[in-house]
């Protein structure tokens, strides 16, 4: 999407480098960030550096791809080789324990390799293939937008959490991405953002990116969706997911279970907007999706990218649970690049 | 209650001074705020150097106390004198418009000058009736902590938001006052503490105050209270009230909807800890309560008393609703100094 009036994704290659946007500068600072090796691109997975099912995916795939060009050039041996890459694979996969794509990438590009192993050198192939993930996303993005604009009529007014935009989903975005859509259409739609603590996903990005391609949008504290929605002032909810299990189960940044509760108790629907790729049809139910427990200064300090403040007192307890499970119950539908299913049914998405 | 072993209250007076908590330094540094005329009483709410219902109420009161001695040394009729109050009344009087307390602090104040007309000076009547306000604050938080002590049996675990505790009632606090009592009384009690974004109050003075008084707790992001309900790791929650209306709609700290419809949800008790000069049998209904919208840049900042960050893009659009309304249908009971109330039979604690 448009930054400063040039197109950009969340990442993509240069060269044997991965490059990201460097997504902790936002939303004071616009740079990009050059990952020269898997190490790299594993360190910008963990430390946040890019965020987002997508965008996670995308950059595991490209550092798995980086791995197989290390490989070739650092080992000499079929085993040491295999060592490598096997390493690599784990090294990238271990660095966010919740999400689905990053070992859906990175099982893609091994079985690319595989397929590919009587032709072309391994690390061809995987670029291939890491480039392919890449795409694909962003094909899937603007299936999504499309399955999702006839639920924004002119003057739909949305309630967001976190970001699922192009940030997070390489290019377009997920839930976002049929607001995208009807505003370049000319509809008009106003957003409700929540701010997102701990990280301030919201704020920092979310609004960025709305800011960027001029959507109407106001920034609000997370306490305060319900109030604007007993106000009749939300006509639909629509956030993104982590993972979503077999029965439909959704796991995602912490307090989306709360919107759901709050859209069921106020009559408003609540959508969840995912490319297939989040949908892991080996995990029966949300309870079998792990949540991760992250530092705990994120709720004891605020952040801006670059400085911090401390919130609470010096020696403070907390806790912060980064992910919860809203059950299938909850959602009125999934909105994936094959349409809007009901969450009972996703099962007929499966390849 | 206790600041480094010794006692205190959130605001008394020491001479004509009204002295209050400088609320906004803690949890990094505490310390006192000299106020030396009306004005300064008034800035101190308006700026919330003081805060919550109680200690709203009580600054009131001693600031028009400090006005009835301004006006007797600085005017020379009783027109002068009458024009001097009223016009002090005004000023006190619209610093936060939600505070019941607030006017009911003052419309005391001038009914006992009124009353004491005949006797001593107007500025004794007014100093000792602001007094009587402060002390009566503290006697029925003393009763509301024994009203709701049965709903803390050994190992409870209570979800709270903002602050109402000593710092927002004087001393002990409402929502609060039942906890430390059971913690004194040697009870295990466990409190998740929302921070209660835009302002903090949670992180900043619930997670403060408990630190001082030794209650095992833990800060969490305002999203991760509903987490923990579906958990069942929340036996009850208890807040406290900016307003309860006749019917017995609870306006309290925006975010405070939110839980009750999780609380209902979940099958979790909700329970609103007030005294009953929060209770405003003039209002019928939570929907004639006027709601505050406050400075943006409490959303779009996040202070820690001294400095700032900002978490959203330059420019960014926000809303910031203070307050919010709960339904009498999601709260359990309220807690007064005259015990726990069915909302539907606020009528019978009318005087």
């Amino acid at each position: 999407m448009r930054v400063n009036d040039r197109d950009y994704r969340a990442v993509w290659m240069e060269g044997d480098d991965v490059v990201v946007i460097d997504q902790p500068l936002l939303p004071h600072r616009f740079a990009v960030k050059h990952l020269k090796d898997h190490h790299a691109a594993a360190e910008a997975i963990r430390d946040m550096t890019v965020r987002g099912a997508g965008t996670i995916g995308a950059t595991a795939g490209y550092g798995l791809a980086q791995a197989y060009a290390e490989a070739a050039r650092q080992t000499d041996s079929e085993d040491a080789f295999a060592a490598y890459i096997a390493q690599a694979y784990d090294t990238l996969n271990e660095t966010r324990p919740t999400a689905a794509d990053l070992k859906h990438a990175l099982d893609r590009v091994n079985a690319a390799v595989r397929r590919d192993s009587g032709g072309r050198p391994a690390a061809a192939a995987a670029r291939a293939e890491a480039e392919a993930i890449a795409d694909e996303y962003v094909a899937r993005a603007e299936r999504i937008a499309a399955a999702g604009l006839p639920l924004l009529p002119d003057g739909a007014r949305v309630l967001t959490h976190c970001n699922a935009g192009w940030l997070a989903l390489v290019d377009w975005g997920s839930a976002p991405a049929p607001i995208y859509l009807a505003h370049r259409q000319g509809r008009k739609v106003f957003v409700w953002v929540d701010e997102t603590r701990p990280r301030c996903q919201g704020a920092h990005y979310t609004s960025w990116e709305f800011m960027q391609e001029g959507v109407p949008h106001k920034i609000i504290a997370d306490n305060a969706g319900g109030y604007y929605m007993r106000r009749g002032e939300v006509d639909l909810c629509i956030t993104g997911a982590d993972r979503i299990a077999a029965n439909g189960d959704v796991a995602n940044k912490i307090g989306t279970y709360q919107m759901a509760v709050l859209a069921k108790e106020n009559g408003i629907p609540f959508y969840v907007a995912a490319p297939t790729s989040t949908i892991d049809f080996a995990c029966p139910t949300g309870d079998d999706i792990p949540i991760e427990e992250r530092d705990l200064d994120e709720v004891l300090y605020v952040s801006d990218g670059q400085g911090r403040v401390r919130i609470a007192p010096e020696g403070a307890p907390a806790a912060n649970p980064a992910f919860d499970v809203t059950p299938a119950a909850y959602v009125t539908g999934i909105i994936t690049e094959h349409g809007i299913s009901k969450p009972e049914a996703l099962g007929a998405l499966k390849d």
